[in-house]
């Protein structure tokens, strides 16, 4: 594989160029050839080698980068699921993977392929990807909700991508929403996470199922421990139980979504996880909520679907490095 | 009063001038002439004209203008307790003023006053005066919350003000907090402020003195209806009735700094407001809480008391003129 100095190869038209976007993610780790309009030209993954800390993950990075480089890249962009010192490139911990400590991500990554080497928070690079080659384009306040196991956010308002003390800013899945006493994945309660996000739903399935033998749900995870995924395919099908479950789903979001509303006052809200695609059975209760909460003076928002799925935080992590 | 057109008056090196900062209240009417350091050199106020509707509250604020300008003012800046089209200078409703329903303001202003004239949201003005001049100078990362008998927030992260569509961003007394059957003044429950604000802390403190007539609340309000203010003399003097109010108080302020925290990543937290002097008896419980709750990875953020007082929006109006 050829390789050039970043001075050589970092054009002024640097938009025109193609980029790196990676996703280190707790479970599985990816790397992709973007273009500046955020098309995914090659792309490779493996499963995160959470075991050998930091050296053997970075070792991970730098292979998976040297295969989806075909020498036209111009800088690497990476979403971490953690804090950040994006002036330094460093990595300031990442609570799935352990022994991440302060490590120099950036600039072992750029002196191995020779290449500038931006961080970016997770949820903002997701964020980014949207809004620049997704459901948020062409806004200029605009917020990315991921609701899956968890929930968490990347905000983009008045054409400023939000980042905040180590790039933390979008935290709304950790909000006090709620006096509820389930434990949410922080260990506190009343958090949003804790009752609207996609393992929320499956506990509460689980636990209603019990009383409802007559639904579908329980035959349709055919053994497996029933999710959020078997309640919106008994859903699909008229199932009763499901049905009630995904209107008290709905309420719990819509709550969280007015407040980030009047938080962020976002002109378009895009919604993506795993929960997104049940957006279309939840959206008239969703909007039933918004409309009840939301002040006087708030314009009416526009709930979107993400467009590009779990490639999202690749392809924004690649057009920030793009931008930058 | 000498007026000259804004094309002479407005140098390039415009921040060594003064500029006029208006605080449009629905009980009171501000306007100051304050200097590029924030410091205010004229001031006059006058009770809102509510009755009159937008013609009458235009030509106080014509007349306030006029009573402070000594000529030196290079631009007008108004803040607003409403939504505004900050492009367009068009005021597009006020809660607490009828009839303000697309009114062109900073135009009638700028016609009359020959000076450049900005809106400005009323909480992100008191965030910008707090940021310029006040507790948040220095800060990129920063978040204003007043607590007084309601509650709301200007945010500046990054080192951009956060304004969102038509400037509501930052409503974050409105946010869902909890379950808890206090209706808010936005007619809703579960509101921080409908829990948190000083309204509530007076209304929880007229039931609770009931079970506790020992307690010198009451005596000190001396027949008037009992508030936050007298909760907060009777605790410096030791009362424990209120001393356990302001504790209850301090924790459900702490869960909705936490929530600010995860939000926007502030470096620093100002906190105005009425129920802003009593920080000092409520500090140590608020920061038991955010202790508690705050995610890994954020750092411990400072909780600072505003220094501005009900100047700060009058003078991040001025400033954020001065600034355009």
């Amino acid at each position: 594989m050829t390789r050039t100095s970043p001075m050589k190869t970092r054009s002024t038209t640097s938009v025109h160029g193609r980029f790196i976007g990676v996703d280190l993610g707790g479970t599985q780790l990816r790397a992709a050839l973007v273009d500046a309009s955020g098309r995914v030209h090659k792309m490779r993954r493996t499963k995160t080698a959470l075991e050998g800390g930091p050296d053997a993950v970075i070792a991970q990075i730098n292979q998976l980068i040297d295969e989806v480089n075909d020498g036209s890249a111009k800088a690497v962009g990476i979403g971490i699921p953690g804090s950040i010192e994006a002036s330094s490139g460093l990595v300031l911990g990442i609570p799935a993977l352990p022994g991440w400590d302060r490590i120099p991500l950036a600039a072992f990554v750029s002196d191995r392929s020779r290449l500038p080497c931006f961080l970016e928070n997770d949820a903002t690079a997701a964020a980014i990807g949207e809004w620049r080659a997704g459901a948020g384009m062409g806004c200029i306040h605009f917020v990315y909700i991921t609701i899956s196991t968890g929930i968490g956010a990347g905000v983009v308002i008045d054409g400023h991508v939000l980042r905040g003390v180590r790039g933390l800013a979008g935290e709304i899945g950790h909000t006090r929403i709620t006096d509820h006493s389930d434990i949410c994945s922080c260990g506190k309660i009343g958090c949003w996470e804790a009752v609207a996000s996609g393992t929320a739903l499956g506990r509460r399935a689980r636990i209603a199922m019990k009383a409802s033998p007559s639904s579908i749900i329980a035959t349709l995870s055919g053994g497996e421990s029933v999710s959020a995924y078997h309640v919106g395919i008994a859903a699909r099908r008229g199932d009763a139980l499901a049905i009630a479950l995904l209107k008290e789903e709905a309420l719990l979001l819509g709550l969280g979504f007015v407040n980030a509303q009047h938080l962020y006052a976002p002109e378009r809200i895009v919604i993506g996880g795993g929960l997104s695609s049940l957006l279309d059975l939840m959206r008239n209760d969703i909007e039933a909520v918004i409309r009840d909460r939301l002040l006087p003076g708030f314009p009416s928002v526009l709930i979107a679907q993400a467009s590009l799925g779990d490639n999202a935080g690749m392809i924004g992590a690649a057009l920030q490095a793009a931008a930058l």
